[in-house]
């Protein structure tokens, strides 16, 4: 059993389909906590984690997901959920105009587990696309396709998404990590 | 006497000019301090004043400007300097076209003065011009037009920008407060 940290239902429901696939219990704290300003989602993460000791019962784990755009070097980055709500993904499109549009997307997990800080990476690599497409998914999924495939995230349903995505990769390396404790 | 707090040499130069037009010292601390993650400049800023206290010797303060922009809902805001070192002015005239460029600066000033925390703010309306307009200041001047001027700040030379300026409005109101002090 650990406890996912996160004020986000949409990022409960996708890690929550991983964990039940793996038959591992999975928790729900939903509380936002305290982010610093920093350079790296690592970095960010690994903070913002450690104030939570003691905060949160038994073992927990929080997730933060940037989308880095390589001709913006890196935005909208640590900052992608304030983007996201102020510029959209309209923003997006128009600051990509006429410029290169490879991207990816990174989920760090922070997981305290047995009185030890651990961290999960998962990248997709990809670009964006020149509109809003698909229904499915949130944030910036509407307007990111993966590198190989040709629609955005937003148009794959749940399980399509959680077979490439970055959030799927992080979290399988924690499942992962706990079913060989589990042993 | 009292310690500037930042680590942009282009804010010490235009505080201080206002510092020893009223006469009273001004000493820097050329340092970078953790920022939180937070909605509004204020908030931001507080924080921020609260670690520092005992680190920094005697009285302190620190500032911290956003460009708040209202068709962006606030966009670049608190986080106005990583904006600028990524998409830069160019980024925000791009998210700008066919849309209202009204805008403001803010400056917030928090300080800690003989063992009381205080907070300065002012506020310069405006909006944003169509290019990069300018030579002088620094970040978004070259891209911001006060109300009734038909320049942008990076257009006016330090003396008249700090005439109209939000980090100018913010330092009046703590040199005002710390004359008052002094009496």
């Amino acid at each position: 059993m650990i406890t996912f940290v996160t004020s986000n239902r949409h990022k409960f429901e996708e890690v929550s389909a991983i964990f039940n696939d793996a038959g591992i219990e999975l928790s729900w704290e939903q509380m936002k906590y305290e982010e610093i300003q920093a350079d790296t989602t690592e970095e960010v993460s690994r903070n913002s984690c450690i104030k939570l000791i003691g905060q949160i019962h038994g073992d927990f784990f929080i997730e933060d997901t940037g989308l880095f755009i390589d001709s913006l070097k890196g935005f909208p980055g640590v900052y992608s959920s304030y983007v996201q709500k102020t510029i959209g993904n309209d923003g997006i499109i128009r600051l990509l105009k006429d410029r290169p549009d490879n991207a990816m997307f990174k989920t760090v997990l922070t997981a305290y587990i047995n009185g030890t800080i651990k961290q999960f990476t998962g990248i997709l690599e990809g670009s964006i696309a020149s509109d809003e497409r698909g229904e499915g998914g949130f944030g910036y999924d509407p307007v990111f396709i993966p590198s190989g495939y040709g629609k955005t995230l937003s148009e794959m349903d749940l399980t399509e998404k959680n077979r490439v995505s970055h959030r799927f990769r992080a979290v399988k390396g924690l499942v992962e990590s706990l079913a060989r404790n589990d042993h």
